[in-house]
C-alpha cells in the first residue's frame, strides 16, 4: 500500500509502498480516509523535532486522521464506522500510569510515542492498525472534515486547562485573543465563538489585505490585529485588556507579552513550541503584574479523548463556510508536493487515501 | 488612644493619638490585641507601596491583626468574641461586584482600599471599627497567634489557586518548595505539610547556619536549599523536580528559574511583588517547557474570608513549638523600634495593644 514518509538524511515527504498491516487482537484496522498536514509535520520533516521509531530508517508522516474501520477485530468497533485515532501511545507498548488513567496527554517525555511525530509510525498510509482504546468513533457527516478533530482537540485541551486555572473564583470571561491565524489560530477562534460564547474576540497576524485568513476572522465576527501595528502587549490600549489569550505562534516573545495583554484576573494558554531564544524581558515588572492581578500562564501540549470527543462535537457545530473555507486543498497520495506547499493562500491541507462511500 | 501611624515624608512608625473610633450601625467596635509587622508594612513605611486615606497626611499601619470584640453593635457579634478583620474595603463605601460576591480579593486596582496600606487606615490602634462583614470569629485559643491569620490566609489563597490550575487532569503533587525564608515562607511551609500533606519539601534562603529559621525548616521535616549554592532553576539535578513551586521572595529572576525547577505538569505560585528589573532569559527555552511540560505560572494577591476561615483552621493544627518559635518578639506600643527592628534573629513580630481576658 501507499504511504507518506519522511526518509532519514532527506528533508521532504516521499512516497514508500509499505506491507498493509495486519491487526493484532484489540486492534482494529481503519481504512485511511483523509490526513492533515500541519506545522508539526513541517517540524519532523525537516528534522527539528520527533524521532524515527527504533530500528526504521523513515518515519511514515501524518497525525490528523479520519478513517472507516475496515475489520473492527472483535472490538466494540464495526466495519464502516468513521473513526478518529488519537496520537500517543506507550513506548514499546508498556503503559505507564497516564495511559492507565487515559491522560497520556500529561506523560512527560519517555512516558509516551507520537504517532507521526515522535517514535511510531503516522497514518499517512492507506491502511492503519491501532488498539480499540485509541479510537474515537465519530458521525459519518465528519468523514470529509474528520482530520480537524485532532488539532481542534489541541485547542480544547489549551481552553480546558485555562479555564480550569480561574476556576477557584468566579470568572466570567468576555474577551479572548488568538495570537496565530494558522489553521490551529482559526480553528482555536471557531471554537471560541461557536462553543465556548466569548463576546469580543481577537485575532493576531502579520498579513496584509486582502488575505484569506483575515477573511475568515472577521467573517467570524473577530477582530483582526496586525502585530506589525499593534504589538501583543499594545491589544489593551489599542482595543481592551483581554480575558483570554490563546498563543498558537510559537513565537516566543508572545509568552511574555501575554502577561502585559491581560485583563486582572486574566490567563494566557501557551501553545507554541518555540526555539532557544534569549532575549530582555522586564521581569520584575511581568512577575508584579502576575502577581497582583492573579494572572496565569498556562502551557498546554497534545490531548486526550475526551478532548477529541469535545472536538467532534463542536466541530459539528461549525457553520460549513468555515471548513469550506479553512480546507484550502485536499490531494492525492501523487500530489504529495502540492499537499505540503505552504504560501499564503494555504490554510490548511490533507492527503486523500480513499473516499468515503456511505453504508447502505 | 494609641496608634501607630506613618506619617507623610518622614520614613518611619510614629506612635500618634487619635480619637477612640465609634461605630456606626452595622459597625462593629474591635478592641485591638495584636498587629502583626510584616514585609509590606516596611514598603508602606518607606513609601514604596501604598496610599494614604484620601485628605491624611498619615497612615495608621497594621494590617495582621486579632482582637476582642468590644461592642457588637447589633450584629451576630457579641462583647467578647475573638476576631480577625479582613483587609480590603470598597473605596468610598462603594460596593462593586467583586464586593458583592465576596472576591475583594479579586479586584483589580482602584476597585479596592486596603486597610494598613491603600488608602485606609489599618489596625494598629488600640480600638477600631469595622463593617461586620469584614470580621471573622476565631477561636478563643486564637487570642495570641490570631494576627497570624491574614498572612497565612495569603499561603492558602495562593495554594489554592495553584491547585486549581491543575484540576482539569490527575495531580497527585508529593514535592514543594517554598522559595523564601521569611515569616510567610515558613507559614507557608509548615500549611503544606500540615493541611495540604506534601510528603517532600524544600525551603529556599540565604542564610548561614546556626540560624533560626534553618531550625525552623528543619524541624519541620523540610529540606533547607541554600540558594547561594543551589540556585532555583538547578533544583531537580540537587534535589528532585518539583511539583508546587511557592515563590515568596519578590525577586523577580525566582520567577522565571521556577519553570526549570518544576517537574512536569507541575506549577509555580507567584507572591513577591518585585520593583521594575530588566534582565535576559533564554525566553523560547522557558515558554517551550511551559508547553511540552504542561507547566503553569500562577500571580495571586490578597486573600478572601473563606481563605481566613481556612487559615485560622490551619493555624489551630500547627505544632506549638512552631508557633513559639515563629513569633520571635511581641512588643508594646511603647517598644515601636524594637517591633520594627528586622534583623537576622527577627522572624515575626507583634504590637500588643491589650491583653485578652477569657470570658468567665
Amino acid at each position: 500500500m501507499q504511504t507518506i514518509a519522511v526518509e532519514r538524511g532527506r528533508g521532504e515527504p516521499a512516497v514508500l509502498d509499505r506491507e498493509r498491516p495486519e491487526p493484532a487482537a484489540g486492534e482494529v484496522l481503519v481504512r485511511t480516509l483523509r490526513v492533515g498536514v500541519d506545522g508539526t509535520d513541517f517540524e519532523v520533516i525537516a528534522g527539528n523535532h520527533g524521532e524515527f521509531p527504533a530500528g526504521e530508517d523513515f518515519l511514515v508522516l501524518g497525525h490528523e486522521a479520519v478513517g472507516v474501520v475496515e475489520d473492527g477485530g472483535g472490538t466494540a468497533f464495526s466495519a464502516g464506522d468513521v473513526v478518529v485515532p488519537t496520537l500517543r501511545r506507550p513506548p514499546g507498548g508498556e503503559r505507564n500510569e497516564f495511559f492507565e488513567r487515559g491522560e497520556s496527554d500529561m506523560a512527560p517525555a519517555g512516558k509516551y510515542h507520537e504517532r507521526g511525530i515522535v517514535g511510531a509510525h503516522g497514518y499517512m498510509s492507506e491502511y492503519f492498525v491501532t488498539d480499540a482504546e485509541f479510537l474515537l468513533e465519530v458521525p459519518p457527516a465528519l468523514a470529509d472534515v474528520g482530520f480537524l478533530v485532532e488539532p481542534l482537540s489541541i485547542a480544547v485541551k489549551g481552553v480546558e486547562l485555562a479555564t480550569a486555572s480561574r476556576s477557584s473564583f468566579t470568572w466570567e470571561p468576555e474577551s479572548a485573543a488568538v495570537l496565530g491565524n494558522g489553521s490551529l489560530g482559526l480553528l482555536t477562534l471557531a471554537y471560541l465563538k461557536h462553543v465556548e460564547g466569548y463576546d469580543r474576540l481577537y485575532c493576531l497576524g502579520r498579513r496584509d489585505r486582502p488575505d484569506p485568513t483575515i477573511e475568515i476572522i472577521e467573517e467570524l465576527g473577530a477582530t483582526y490585529v496586525d502585530s506589525r501595528e499593534t504589538p501583543v502587549s499594545e491589544i489593551p490600549a489599542a482595543h481592551e485588556p483581554i480575558d483570554l489569550v490563546f498563543e498558537a505562534t510559537g513565537y516566543a516573545k508572545h509568552a511574555f507579552e501575554t502577561i502585559d495583554a491581560l485583563a486582572p484576573n486574566g490567563v494566557g494558554a501557551l501553545l507554541g513550541v518555540p526555539e532557544p531564544w534569549e532575549f530582555e524581558v522586564d521581569g520584575g515588572r511581568l512577575h508584579r503584574e502576575l502577581v497582583l492581578h492573579n494572572k496565569a500562564l498556562v502551557g498546554s501540549v497534545n490531548s486526550r479523548i475526551q478532548h477529541f470527543e469535545a472536538a467532534a462535537e463542536a466541530l459539528s457545530a461549525f457553520p460549513e463556510w468555515f471548513l469550506d473555507r479553512l480546507v484550502t486543498g485536499v490531494y492525492g497520495v501523487d500530489e504529495v508536493a502540492a499537499a505540503f506547499e505552504d504560501d499564503d493562500t494555504t490554510i490548511k491541507t490533507a492527503v486523500q487515501f480513499s473516499e468515503y462511500e456511505e453504508r447502505r
